[in-house]
């Protein structure tokens, strides 16, 4: 379900490519330490087709039928790391009336949109947020083996897709207890990281558990309080967690952790299954 | 279109009537400035029925046939403030093969979505990020006057939705530009604000003119830097302003700017048109 594919990535911000990942980098085998942004991890999180099957919902349920099962079919797993990257060409019919779409630039705007041909209703498209927790105990952090696809048998920080109609922390704090089986408390605001060409934005909370417990939900296969030198970066599930693992790190060396802000892109020409392989542009911190 | 509504807001995280909001609400002739979180302003930015017509696209184009109007005819705005809050019932097709739907909750997850009757796919909603920019010149912001609806007349920051395929500061220097004909450098990430009712997150970012240029945009009727003691509270034109811009101005009271995450609720039982009579819950700065 998951192409491969190797891709241009353009980004108007300037390029910021992150030093202190290289170090962590270097410590968990990578196999191309020598170039700083390239290295061996492999799963496929970054790199989609723009234009190819309708992506996977990250992180989201179990067993149902979902927008990354385009012909319907039951599939095996159904969280999801990819959704739409803005192709309205997926969009041949009107929600509302059924109708069929064109794809044209509507009236006023920039950017092609599917139309419908009956009630003139315009689909938009915009990115998604997920959100998680970097729970902090006893110097160590929280991670969750994934139980399902994409990047099964591999570590995440507990996230998922923010739904209508909670907060950003609600979604985090739910997401946590749903794959960690922890309840925990939102301590700050820890990282926004926008990865542009999966149209998605990472939202990460640092937070404590509420009590020591946790124990891994029907999508982890386990969970496990790291210590910072045990991260198991050589099998991490996504970009998203390498870069905010690693600004956590080396927040925690230099004092206490801060507000980061950046956007992940994939290094052109770089496979799909090497996380590592990307840039941080755009790095703000607060 | 946009229906007044009183309503009753729930929110699990722990409130915080922000007691600095007063003091400028104080100042800016509040109908109930004795009322903490009650006050004057007329309009209409975060009450809607939670399950009335599709929401308007805020911030966003001119005129064209929008999602925010649902019978396909031409609306002289199409700019718009809300969206919708994760009302499946809305979703009567599948975008994909034009089945009808169904609405339950699918296997394996908590929440009913509409699913398609004939290829199984399901539609997800989610909240969108709205991206702008707080800019600052010579000790003053630059405020922008709608040339459009709703809020129609009322000063707010250069903000609107983020595009697929494009950054949050990337979408905050578009809209910018497009708002206020301004080319602007993003300084530094401020503000995170969640409005679960409307299913909106604000993402603000402090920014700098690149030039002492600027010019309304077809949205706007005029663009002005306004010295922060005469910033128009008073007709702002929705709570995330009135939010953002006080939480500036008491971080420059204090020092620095911040950045701050925080949940926007309305107050129950208060008018639509009352921006002010909000809670910001689940404050954190950074």
């Amino acid at each position: 379900m998951q192409k491969a594919l190797h891709m241009i990535i353009s980004s108007s911000s300037s390029s910021f490519i992150f030093p202190r990942l290289l170090k962590k980098c270097n410590n968990y085998n990578c196999i191309n330490a020598s170039s700083p942004i390239s290295s061996s991890i492999t799963t496929s999180s970054l790199l989609l087709p723009p234009f190819g099957p309708r992506r996977l919902r990250p992180f989201r349920a179990f067993v149902t039928r979902s927008e990354s099962n385009p012909d319907g079919s039951s599939s095996p797993s159904t969280s999801v790391a990819f959704q739409s990257t803005g192709n309205t060409r997926k969009i041949n019919f009107c929600q509302s009336c059924g109708g069929a779409t064109k794809h044209e630039i509507p009236d006023g705007e920039e950017k092609t949109r599917a139309i419908c041909t009956l009630c003139g209703k315009v689909a938009y498209e915009n990115p998604k947020m997920v959100v998680g927790c970097l729970i902090e105990h006893e110097n160590k952090v929280l991670l969750c083996k994934r139980n399902i696809q994409p990047s099964h048998g591999r570590w995440t920080l507990p996230a998922g897709y923010m739904e209508m109609g909670e907060s950003a922390t609600e979604g985090a704090v739910r997401e946590t207890f749903e794959e960690a089986g922890a309840e925990v408390q939102v301590l700050s605001p820890f990282a926004h990281l926008d990865i542009p060409r999966i149209g998605q934005t990472y939202i990460i909370f640092l937070a404590k558990l509420k009590t020591p417990h946790f124990s891994p939900g029907p999508e982890s296969s386990e969970c496990r309080l790291f210590a910072l030198d045990d991260i198991p970066f050589d099998s991490l599930a996504f970009s998203s967690m390498v870069v905010t693992l690693n600004l956590y790190i080396e927040d925690l060396k230099i004092g206490r952790p801060k507000f980061h802000y950046g956007i992940i892109n994939k290094r052109p020409g770089t496979s799909p299954s090497a996380i590592q392989a990307y840039t941080l542009d755009g790095h703000m911190q607060s």
